[in-house]
């Protein structure tokens, strides 16, 4: 009797059942992540759901499939330029510190099982989106044509490549797209990571999440730190993956770079004039080339502080290169944003001196000189640990931060899409603008 | 032979093992809701851990315990200030449209088992906590001693109680505390419903996460909709629990409060002028008593829209009065923030019309008398689906609500702290602001 013994008292049988019926229970709450409390703050109005975890909790993404001609082929009109496509690297989009463009295209380009430690799920259906991701190489761009005039090279791609039409057809593309139109664009997410990216254009983007490098180009009304994410540059020069110590770093402060530059950078030449007697500061005038590279290289992993002052704008490629190189940031650029800001106190990680103390003679070295070793190995510690962020190519690095940053806007673009369409005409003093407005005092240095 | 037939394949204890194994296994990821997947952005440097659910990943809330004066004992000094407190009513907070304070306070308190749908975790150790609540109850000191002369009540009390002097002795208080200090207040919450709550010290306390009705009586540089929070105000009328339809609804429009306001609402008289001699439409002037509160309970209910002008400031109770009676409100107060907007569309649930518009004669009534029965239906469904977002007696209504949009706030709330201490010296030619600016072109009716 079968049906007898199975109904026994103390059967095993009921054990397994019982605990085979509690793991499905339990597997389903984690999978589905459904929470145990009721917090259904989801039901209605387009809600967000940034605040929970899994893939139903994410910030769903669309990435237009823009015409070829805004990825691929920028890339391929770049090589072109260049004297054509090399055998083998049909599509390879060219190193560069602005490549930031590339690793998210490539990003979510991937599988879906591949992409699980992301803040945001691609969605092939707009109408599950939250945001929509506009993929144009915009900085790959801007430069796929060699401005010089006298360049050997140049002289057939000027008339084929015009990054400015180029914009201008991206924009009269997106503006034909309902979901463009549908909310004013606040929706959509546009990377110029190179200061002079969609510059033609920006007014025209402005309400979008805009990733950029800082805003020294931006005016207040088109970009800010509420709405648009700051955004590392791709480093250029290897990861220092040594120990931390002060042993192999004799060098105290090294810069290597262009000594002459614009606006905020002309701070450069002074403090050439102020730091290259010194003896243990290295500074070197020097342009962009390969060779250089591995000098830079060279220099970043052998001393203990790495200078960065403003260019033309008040960011650089340098910072990244020095963070990865686990060489102190000595930052001289009074207006510079700085990635991930939430999450990196960089007073931890660099040190930051105001440009007109920084150029007074003998003052930095002073400063630098004075700094205990222990002190140095701290910095270089905590360096270690905040160096995925930097690292595009980081399975949990650069990329994965950037769109966890995006998600975080999501609350402020819905409430903009939903307070844009209900306002009403009024009789406005000034711009409509809500502001986060900070401390204005400051200080000399950190250290 | 036990041994053996435990070993012995197929054997039941196998199964049982295996998923009770499997169970704890599973039990563990979802208690401690350790993420399948490799994402551990929350190693370093006070990370923002918004993104996560769970109490792991809830945002952690120090609420301060302020002296008692600042608490309890505003409740009474106002009931001493109205004849003293009645038996069995000790430490009862007063019904009231600025009651936000006592709901917020009232949940903290309570056991954590309770708290559980909310999005902030209360942790009594400050060293663990992201944000800090000052429970300090500012609307009820406000009105705590009568201000009225001939008050028969006020004689005594008006010696005994000084609401300018208790938020004086807050900040003071306040500023003597490390976690103050610590951060410049960037990261401390603070309860002003009332819209003249805490005006004498708001310039000091500025830095923080404002809970308030509206931005009327405040700066651009001390409140915005990036920094703040927007709380609706408590209901004062019953809600309406009967089932949404527009048979028992015969008056149109519905208006019951004070006709005659300074600044923004001096559009009431204008309004009332236009509007009271309409047939189905009741306008009545009249002040805040129980019986006026019944008659405008009758009102709302029997009412399809609900007028809500603009008062002394933007914002009101009556809307969310109109709300809760799956009465219409049609908002005519230009300037009006209104609270959770990046979950709720108000246009779903609203008519909103320019000043300039609706005071035109006969326009208000000829537009909503053309409003088909079908979408008022459409309009009263979508009430009813957001009205728990104005209840803050429901489990999971206002409060949770509040507390969701605040830990949104997080990530600023780091980033401004981080970024306001490694400031250097600037020369800044104005005010170091990020905002977020809309669209500054409106329509006349969102109808």
């Amino acid at each position: 009797m079968p049906k007898k013994s199975f109904f026994k008292p103390k059967s095993p049988l009921i054990f397994i059942i019982f605990f085979a019926f509690l793991f499905i229970l339990t597997l389903y709450f984690t999978l589905f992540n459904t929470p145990f409390h009721n917090s259904s703050t989801n039901d209605v109005l387009g809600s967000v759901r940034v605040e929970k975890n899994g893939n139903f909790g994410k910030v769903r993404i669309f990435m237009y499939d823009l015409p070829r001609k805004f990825t691929y082929g920028v890339v391929e009109s770049y090589a072109k330029a260049r004297g054509g496509v090399k055998e083998g690297e049909e599509g390879k989009y060219p190193g560069n510190q602005h490549m930031g463009e590339w690793h998210l295209f490539r990003d979510l380009n991937r599988v879906s099982d591949e992409r699980g430690g992301s803040a945001v799920v691609r969605v092939m259906d707009p109408e599950k989106a939250d945001l929509f991701y506009v993929p144009f190489f915009s900085s790959l761009s801007l430069v796929a044509n060699p401005i010089r005039p006298g360049d050997p090279e140049g002289g057939r791609s000027v008339v084929d490549y015009s990054d400015e039409e180029m914009q201008e057809e991206l924009v009269q593309w997106l503006e034909e797209q309902i979901y463009w139109k549908r909310n004013n664009g606040w929706d959509h997410v546009f990377i110029c990571q190179d200061p002079n990216a969609l510059y033609k254009v920006v007014d025209r983007v402005k309400n979008g999440i805009l990733l950029v490098s800082d805003f020294g180009r931006l005016s207040r009304t088109q970009a800010s730190l509420v709405k648009d994410v700051i955004l590392p540059y791709a480093h250029r020069i290897n990861t220092y993956n040594g120990e931390v110590g002060i042993e192999d770093r004799n060098t105290l402060l090294f810069f290597m770079g262009q000594r002459f530059r614009k606006e905020g950078g002309k701070v450069r030449d002074m403090l050439f004039k102020v730091l290259e007697k010194e003896k243990d500061v290295l500074v070197k005038h020097g342009t962009q080339s390969r060779e250089s590279r591995r000098e830079a290289t060279r220099g970043m992993h052998t001393s203990k502080f790495c200078l960065h002052p403003a260019g033309d704008t008040p960011s650089a490629c340098r910072l990244f290169d020095a963070i990865v190189s686990l060489c102190i940031p000595v930052i001289v650029s009074d207006y510079i944003e700085l990635p991930f800001e939430d999450v990196i106190d960089y007073r931890k990680i660099a040190v930051f001196v105001d440009t007109k103390t920084a150029i007074k003679p003998g003052y930095l070295v002073l400063l630098l000189r004075k700094v205990k070793p222990d002190r140095i190995l701290n910095f270089q510690k905590e360096l270690r640990k905040v160096k995925r962020y930097f690292d595009y190519d980081d399975p949990d690095g650069t990329v994965n931060e950037i769109w966890r940053q995006v998600s975080l806007k999501l609350p402020l673009v819905k409430l903009m899409i939903n307070r844009d369409n209900r306002l009403v005409l009024r009789n406005l003093p000034e711009p409509d603008c809500s502001c986060l407005c900070s401390n204005q005092s400051g200080i000399h240095t950190t250290l």
